[in-house]
């Protein structure tokens, strides 16, 4: 009998389904206040919703089978095939339809650092719109969203996919790997693929998209944005970047973390081409996908986590000092959660210590006893164990310190 | 090609998305009060994790399939499972394990009025521990749940399953349709079906049912409950309860809302040999699944979700007057969102009628124009659609009026 999870398949524990859900809090208080609102779709659709969508190599990592009732059956590889459906299944839904999704996604990838089998996605759309604004909006949400989730400071790289214009797939791929390979490589690999007859056809090609200034259209993208209250030096015209082929049509980009360098965090653009897949006409989308699991590991790694959420759901354990004084340990618990504190009762009798070592185990910050001489002195005595101090204080007081 | 979501699969569109959204963070807030902390299990386990553990009824009912590695897998079926093979496989946790989890679980079943295939379950357990005060703490989490989702009046029938010792699982099973078919129907049903003998001592067990008092332990479990603030009228002693037979040890509950006619809205109890069963050890465990579905249409029914729940996420829609002033209303959004806003910017130059009419079709509530004579005079025009009322204000006023 395996007593584990699948491979590529996570248990989150408490600590760490805290710091998600404040995570995922955090984003959607973001995408709310830009006006984009929550949807919802099944995790299991008819496959042929979602076969057929995602090209050879995606549909081989498909979870798909046949359900007891004969149906065949995927599980939900992403959140934007789903999306295209609904907006053909419902055509009433207001346009310019802004919606959100933060929820997980199947892949039967092999599994590897980083990448899993079940994973969140969170993804932010403006579907049936093809404006600048748009697009300006859509970069002024990614700001918000890593600002509130306390980057100091991202890099947006933009460009517009027009400028491979001409461009064969192939010369777009290997242009796009200038970061990680240098002009070098790009030039050596344009030849070496038949892309460029010599290094100096190469070299020029390089050069001519280096060249590239920003677009009209991304021209405009930049200055609304920036009347949106992006700082200038957050988006950063980069050329070269591309974001794979057939798949967007206008603006693309890709947010970077300075300091954390296993890659972007956050991508996305205009893929005027996609959402209308289902309905038979072109629907305009712009939008984004937060990488939810390098995002989180980002703010590890940059410490981002707020102290509180770091600690136990709890803020204090009520003790309770023996079975004559519990009811005056019920009473305190429940004064406190009418004040809006978390509080976790020891739900038995037992020896103070042994819960006052419970509150150490869990993380939980503070610790109030209610002895004989508190309840004379009407006060209780609240511990703070991460500084090892205690003080008899009236409830009031403790409440002022909790709050 | 179908587009169409799979038989008993929903999507929820923002508005009831929305409300969902609200349900569930009103339980979150809820179960973290009492220090229950959130657990996240994987949607896709090994077979022989959830196999063998639901009856042979279950079974039919598990989606269960081969995966590409030709490993035997299943999906969710419920989050008591995954629990147990969590508190086997990280034996460290420290006990009380106190966690919720509000999740998707997927059956099979028939579809009907009410019963979906995927559907959100949300569990609240104490883990290793048994005690009255736990078990009271429960039937206070409960309370509290119902109370902070706009619940005037619960009723939560308790019992404690020590009432039906000595008697067959059917016997019980009889006796617990007192209700549904009344104290005719009960004896009729323990003859007919050779559990008594004749209608006289028929009539017997089920009166010597209905003398039953409290048990010790319930009687204890009642009387902290009132210490930790429910009402005494909530709480019904009712013999005949039985909750199903082979999962609970002690205490059973289910919650009534007077007024919504379905059936019980949540259930619980005491289930002691349950979590243990891949630990290979007995780990006691109380707790209580709020039923979502029901929950959310008994708050249909009664009116309870808020009213801005009801609308758009956004607040106000800010339009544009035309190209030389979307400058100001780009502004204007940001300021509102650092005020904790909740903001639609138009998002293209159009005429006024359709900005309005798009904010009058998504259902929000206020919208904001800001055209020449507004900026002459340093204020913006807030449109109350609503009460179809509007004013010239400060963006002072503009901010006091939608926070």
């Amino acid at each position: 009998m395996q007593v584990q999870t699948l491979k590529g398949f996570r248990d989150f524990l408490p600590r760490e389904a805290r710091k998600r859900d404040y995570v995922k809090n955090t984003l959607k208080r973001v995408f709310e206040s830009y006006g984009f609102e929550p949807l919802e779709t099944p995790i299991l659709e008819y496959d042929e919703v979602l076969t057929g969508k995602y090209g050879e190599e995606g549909e081989k990592l498909m979870y798909r089978f046949i359900d007891n009732g004969d149906r065949k059956v995927a599980m939900r590889y992403d959140q934007t095939v789903p999306t295209a459906r609904v907006v053909a299944q419902y055509p009433d839904l207001p346009k310019p339809f802004k919606r959100y999704q933060i929820h997980p996604v199947f892949r039967a990838d092999k599994p590897q650092k980083g990448r899993y089998r079940e994973f969140v996605q969170c993804d932010v759309d403006i579907v049936g719109l093809d404006s600048a604004l748009a697009d300006a909006e859509i970069l002024a949400t990614v700001t918000s969203t890593y600002k509130a989730l306390g980057f100091k400071d991202i890099r947006i790289l933009v460009n517009d996919r027009i400028v491979f214009e001409g461009l064969s797939p192939l010369s777009i791929t290997i242009l796009d790997k200038l970061k990680k390979i240098g002009e070098d490589g790009v030039i050596e690999e344009l030849v070496a693929r038949n892309e460029c007859k010599n290094a100096v056809e190469a070299k020029n090609l390089l050069q001519s998209i280096l060249d590239q200034k920003p677009s009209v259209r991304l021209q405009e993208i930049l200055n609304s944005s920036t009347k949106m209250g992006i700082a200038e030096n957050t988006l950063i015209f980069s050329p070269t970047l591309a974001r794979g082929l057939d798949y967007y049509t206008g603006l693309i980009f890709e947010v970077e973390i300075p300091g954390y360098t296993v890659g972007s965090v956050c991508g996305g653009g205009r893929y005027d081409n996609l959402i209308g897949m289902f309905a038979g006409t072109k629907i305009p989308a712009v939008g984004y996908a937060v990488g939810f699991d390098r995002t989180y590991e980002a703010m590890e790694e940059l410490n981002l986590f707020p102290e509180e959420i770091k600690q136990a759901t709890a803020q204090v354990l009520v003790t309770i000092f023996d079975k004559s004084l519990e009811k005056k340990s019920l009473e305190i618990s429940s004064q406190l959660r009418l004040n809006n504190i978390n509080v976790e009762l020891y739900l038995s009798n037992t020896k103070m210590e042994k819960q006052l070592k419970y509150a150490d185990q869990k993380g939980i910050p503070y610790v109030i006893i209610i002895g004989p001489e508190e309840v004379e002195k009407n006060v209780v005595t609240l511990k703070n164990l991460k500084e090892r101090t205690q003080e008899q204080l009236s409830m009031e007081k403790v409440i002022t310190t909790l709050q």
